[in-house]
């Protein structure tokens, strides 16, 4: 039955995701459609399911929504997820967005193995690309108005908005820090909690609320969400660095050589051993990747992570305890988290 | 009387652009906040009234608002213009993020006088500001929670978010005519309705809707703007061959070096005379710019966008008429009307 309700939210948001890009199916503006298509991963070559991306957002939305309410007697809640499917859509949709954004901003020419959208077709095209997800976003959010009374509409509206500001503040904070060698820990919650927590808690903060969640339960989904994010990018950063290269689909230590302020290597540069001066001296070449991997492990980076990784999932399970999931909906999302947070991938 | 009604606007929309992006005036992120404000006009080398720009948009948002309205004994309309003055505010973000955008779209180094954005701090960081601008420009119209019922929020946003989209079309069609001398003049109106039309229709319609405004004036609000949008991008193709330098601030005939798919270039490539000839064989070079505006003229091509002007003209105050604008604020977009459309810069 599990997979059932999963499998059916996940036909429906990959339904919903192409009503929503389908704004731009017209006539003179075909190859603009093509384009968003084409990064959703659903047109173009190496298109299909495996390059869709895991929807993780607009699921854990719909999850969320499903698991706030008694359940009838067909075993789903009171509120019938398929009225916030739009809003689900928004969340996926923003999250593209910033995707298209990055590649452009990081010069990345592949994801999943595709071209990046700026590399097929041009930086100036790519960003109206992003521009128009986004918009396209704000119009499937508003879709909420026909199955939502408005204030819930203006509510939920206005969640997805702050949660975007978050998204470009990271954004900044991150690009900022690029070759720098003097970011302290105390630099890095800010970025990451901008950068990966802020949409995952909206996720569950809207799913919530148009579960019609009120008071601490609306607050312990939006909380939930939030460290759950965190304790995702800390698990991120380590199997960046030490995970299984057949595992993860990146070559393994990649951060490293593509010097990103990861965790362990923020944890390292404070406490300025012979990791932090190999740092500073510059990238480190693909070939010494193994050493500089093994260096930081034995200064600590590694054992700090996981401790704070696993002192955020505990406080997300704690505040996903106290949102107090109901039925299967439930049931999935505390599966979910524990394959996020202990995740090999 | 009058120019007091349109300073207080004036003066209210720049505190309140103000007050919406210091949303980013926080700790850590100084200078992101700073690529904002300096690209609004007020911070920075050069910055000062001369370069905000005049805040066309939202004070014609405001003015359709208070000309909605019956009169009370301040001369006001009843609708305090006040409340509307976070929606004004996000018309112009929402301008300003598009105007950031294009700038790195189009490799433009310059504008009003200054560096842009992208030249000052790089592609990527101005891809964010104008990401961010859009944001702000999204929770700005939430604001008006604050003091409109959630029904009109919600349809406000939506009117907003649809014209977004229209801007990406717009956008899409610009870039994708570029280089391309096969263009008609079937093609220029779906670029222009989306480049310029869409935005300004917007303004006299939330306008009007936060006015009260209903049916049948409603909708001559927003073909208003939609028709004054055409009618002034008509004459800022027409300025941009045959403008006076010293009026305009651009270099005369600067359209034609640049290659601009501009209404009079493209009925002359419609007629497929001497000038389209020149044309297709490459651009224009500065020198035989004089030659080739006065073959342009020779051949029809500035009687035919004056002609197309006036048309559109008369079709925007025909709608305004119908929409019946009252009070001082309605003489004042009369008047403002006017000057745009007979405009000499």
């Amino acid at each position: 039955m599990a997979s059932d309700i999963q499998a059916s939210m996940l036909e429906e948001i990959e339904k919903e995701l192409k009503r929503q890009v389908a704004r731009l199916d017209q006539p003179r503006i075909a190859n603009f459609h093509e384009m968003l298509t084409y990064h959703m991963g659903w047109t173009g070559e190496g298109s299909g399911p495996l390059v869709t991306g895991k929807r993780l957002r607009p699921l854990l939305t719909l999850l969320a929504l499903s698991s706030c309410s008694e359940l009838n007697e067909e075993g789903n809640g009171v509120v019938n997820w398929l009225h916030a499917i739009s809003a689900a859509a928004s969340i996926e949709l923003i999250h593209n967005f910033s995707l298209v954004h990055d590649d452009i901003q990081d010069n990345s020419s592949l994801r999943r193995g595709r071209q990046t959208v700026w590399a097929k077709w041009g930086a100036p095209m790519a960003i109206n690309v992003g521009d128009a997800l986004f918009v396209i976003a704000n119009q499937a959010i508003g879709d909420l108005a026909e199955h939502y009374p408005s204030e819930i509409v203006v509510r939920a509206t206005r969640i997805l908005s702050d949660c975007c500001l978050e998204l470009t503040k990271g954004q900044f904070l991150d690009m900022s820090y690029e070759g720098r060698t003097d970011i302290g820990i105390e630099e890095y919650w800010p970025m990451i909690a901008g950068k990966t927590s802020a949409l995952l808690s909206a996720c569950t903060h809207i799913g919530a609320l148009l579960g019609y969640a009120k008071g601490e339960k609306l607050e312990a989904f939006r909380l939930f969400g939030y460290h759950l994010g965190l304790a995702f990018q800390v698990q991120d950063d380590i199997l960046g660095i030490w995970g299984d290269e057949l595992v993860t689909g990146k070559s393994a230590a990649s951060d490293l050589v593509e010097g990103k302020n990861s965790l362990p290597v923020l944890f390292a540069l404070e406490k300025n051993g012979p990791f932090a001066n190999r740092w500073r001296q510059g990238r480190i070449a693909p070939e010494e990747v193994n050493e500089a991997a093994a260096l930081l492990e034995k200064e600590g980076g590694r054992e700090y992570a996981e401790k704070v990784s696993e002192a955020e999932t505990k406080k997300a399970l704690g505040f996903l305890e106290q949102a107090n999931p109901q039925g299967e909906a439930g049931r999935i999302i505390l599966e979910i988290s524990n394959r996020l947070l202990k995740r090999e991938q």
